[in-house]
């Protein structure tokens, strides 16, 4: 009889297990894909440039539709809730979300993958016409709909997505405020990296654009007669907005799980093993809605970001369909852009470095990314964390109108394999003029770390 | 008393040395560096984008002056060429360039760092005017002038140099021929790769430029009335040209060092230490002149590129003053463009991976460089070479108009860190629409060559 595999969740790994598991079990198991959405399998990370409208229709996120994985074999359950999982039965409920039915769908190995949800903060008045999260294709496609007769907007909240909504209503002439509760934005970087990077910001839109950003403060209520006029803050300042868009963060979507009795670590996302199993048998779990375990502090950690969910998504169906692989962790390796400037990371950050345990020293490095002559030649700052022990690289920070993706990519490599220091000034990088300089930023900072050790606890 | 420690050659690793000198002797040594030229420490790699013309002014590639120096404390000492090295008296005999007065020159420590000169195949008539070849800063300047009047250019060699300056004539409005000897161009990559490369430069310039592209054919004799007019091949083929630059590779200027007794190596080169040693007690050296360690083969190389001249020349300065440093080694990570077609490279290829004793398995996928939805996306094929037997990484090449360099970057990383198929499709990269796809071409050939294992003999 064939092996009946059902999976929860239709963004990134639910797609992707079920993918990977058509190839896996040579289209022998029956797979059944829920998903409470009317479409599967889109690219969440391009909402906001949707949003900008440098990508016309918002079909163009769509990665893959339920008719390929139908093609294939895959049963795609659209509109359907999963309310419950019955780990001692082996089934879950499932509700049709327009008609209310439930059912009972019986499996022999399970998948959650459930995603995460925006965290909503205690604001007063959420329920206003005009006051978004961005989470769903249609959040998108709302706010999208939203801005166009908009003059005025608030983003609460300073992470990734704010930033990128920042952009994405700069550019289409909004005046915008963003306001972060801590005192800096972007709490990935160290505070000296955030500093440099809201003074960017600010200094990249001071002649043509709109854009405020305000931190310390958070926003305690939302006013209006039936549809947004005022964002009101802690502080008592008043901010005139017809729409705001709520990102302070996401929660995991794994009150199914928890009531199931499957244990949830951090966060309360779903604790898994390296094979992406859960603590019931036969249940895996992957994407957002489970907790990461990370490779430098060797300790859980909580990243949701689309690039770990494709991985986790494969290692899941791999062992589900009774093969071995096991899922190493991450690096919670980041980028985004706001106009010319990328900010990108990976590793620790120097806070989070002491933290875990490791005795940090660090150099900030401030240089071309292309040979100086070259006119398209842009500047970068990079920040190197090292551990003073174990001369190991922790982790690296880049910020700049030059290419200060790739150096971060180069030291994510580093330090999968425990380069140390002195392994890494000597690293053999490309170099032409149009691409870096004779010495890169990445080995200055290794050299400068390197030269600075003695001076270690 | 004083240290006296003599360097010979000014080109990159010569001021590095002396810079690096200055820095850990506490600017305590009698540091005299003596160059055949009339500056030192320029970008010779530069060269071909000053010719083309987007860099306005010669003087904008030089890094330091010669009174940088002198301020610091170390004698430059200009149109000073070393005609002999006597390692038994500790000395060298250097000739005024223009003089021809010659005089003895005592050192403790010798550092060479005589660089490479340009190859020049057996040619008939290489002395009529407007033929040229790319080395000095000198040399960049003649072919800018004389490029002013020319409408038909011919390139000898099909390496680096070639395609730069096949950009650079191009990008002017001549009528351009680059002639290769080898059946393939760029023989750093795989067949596949270069015949790829050639492919791209004839569709990049098939409307708006004229560029021919001739392989396999050779160039035996430049004809012209005192300027050339003609070149003709082996195969008898004949182009006009009023402008020709010979780039087919270099030769290290090793020839004191051999006639000193010193040791040299592949391809002529000054065999090394790890700590930059010549076969000499106290003589030193760096750079273009010296035989390179590839991390992969394990093997002796001779790859000559500016970046490692860099490092070689701290190793060596660290060396000189009595402190211990070593250099690893080389990958051949290179870089170059052609109009908006990057092709990078490091490791080994297919070919010389069979030729070091490796059992080869590669992957060659084509894809986006960012999420295919942004409208700056653009394509990258990548081929990943690894190992059947350990399973490790090898070698990367890459070439599109998307972003290549930098997956190359992260792939000489994990060489260096002796990284798996298996470590490397799991590396946690950055992802957001602007930068990558959420499954990087990289992983993706990690992964397809991690699937086809199997099929290892």
């Amino acid at each position: 009889m064939k092996q009946k595999i059902v999976i929860i969740g239709g963004g990134a790994a639910g797609p992707k297990i079920t993918a990977k598991l058509l190839r896996t079990t040579k289209f022998e198991s029956q797979i059944d894909l829920y998903t409470d959405e009317e479409i599967i399998s889109y690219s969440a990370c391009g909402m906001p440039y949707f949003i900008e409208g440098l990508i016309e229709n918002s079909e163009r996120l769509i990665v893959r539709t339920p008719q390929h994985f139908e093609e294939k074999g895959a049963n795609i359950h659209l509109n359907k809730r999963c309310i419950k999982i019955i780990p001692e039965e082996k089934k879950i409920i499932v509700q049709d979300t327009k008609t209310f039915e439930t059912e009972y769908v019986q499996y022999d190995k399970l998948a959650i993958a459930t995603g995460a949800r925006p965290f909503i903060p205690q604001i007063q008045n959420m329920n206003l016409a005009n006051i978004f999260t961005l989470r769903k294709l249609q959040d998108a496609i709302n706010i999208k709909n939203a801005m166009k007769g908009a003059k005025k907007a608030v983003i609460v909240g300073g992470g990734y997505i704010g930033i990128e909504m920042l952009e994405a209503f700069a550019a289409n002439g909004l005046d915008v405020t963003l306001i972060e509760s801590s005192q800096h934005i972007l709490p990935v970087f160290d505070e000296d990296f955030s500093e440099k990077i809201k003074e960017k910001i600010l200094e990249l839109t001071k002649d043509s654009y709109k854009v405020n950003i305000v931190t310390a403060d958070s926003v305690v209520s939302f006013e209006g007669d039936g549809k947004l006029q005022k964002v009101i803050t802690s502080k008592g300042q008043i901010f005139d907005a017809d729409i705001a868009v709520v990102a302070a963060g996401v929660v995991p979507n794994t009150e199914i799980a928890r009531d199931a009795g499957i244990e949830l670590g951090i966060k309360n996302a779903i604790r898994v093993s390296s094979r992406m199993e859960t603590s019931i048998k036969d249940i895996y779990a992957a994407g957002d809605c489970i907790e990461n375990f990370h490779i430098v502090s060797r300790q859980p950690a909580w990243v949701p970001l689309g690039s770990s969910a494709n991985k986790e998504g494969r290692c899941a169906a791999i062992n589900i369909a009774n093969e071995y692989d096991a899922f190493p962790g991450i690096l919670g390796s980041s980028v985004t852009k706001f106009m010319k400037l990328t900010m990108s990371f990976t590793g620790l950050n120097e806070r989070d470095a002491r933290k875990s345990g490791f005795d940090p020293i660090s150099a900030t490095v401030t240089q071309k990314d292309r040979a100086g002559y070259m006119p398209e030649a842009r500047g970068i700052t990079l920040k190197l964390v090292a551990d003073c022990r174990s001369e190991k690289i922790l982790g690296a920070q880049a910020i700049g109108e030059g290419d200060a993706d790739k150096r971060i990519n180069t030291v994510a490599s580093a330090i999968t394999s425990d380069l140390k220091v002195s392994d890494l000034f000597n690293l053999d990088m490309t170099y032409a003029p149009p691409f870096s300089t004779a010495v890169d930023a990445l080995l200055s900072a290794a050299m400068v770390i390197y030269n600075d050790l003695h001076k270690c606890p």
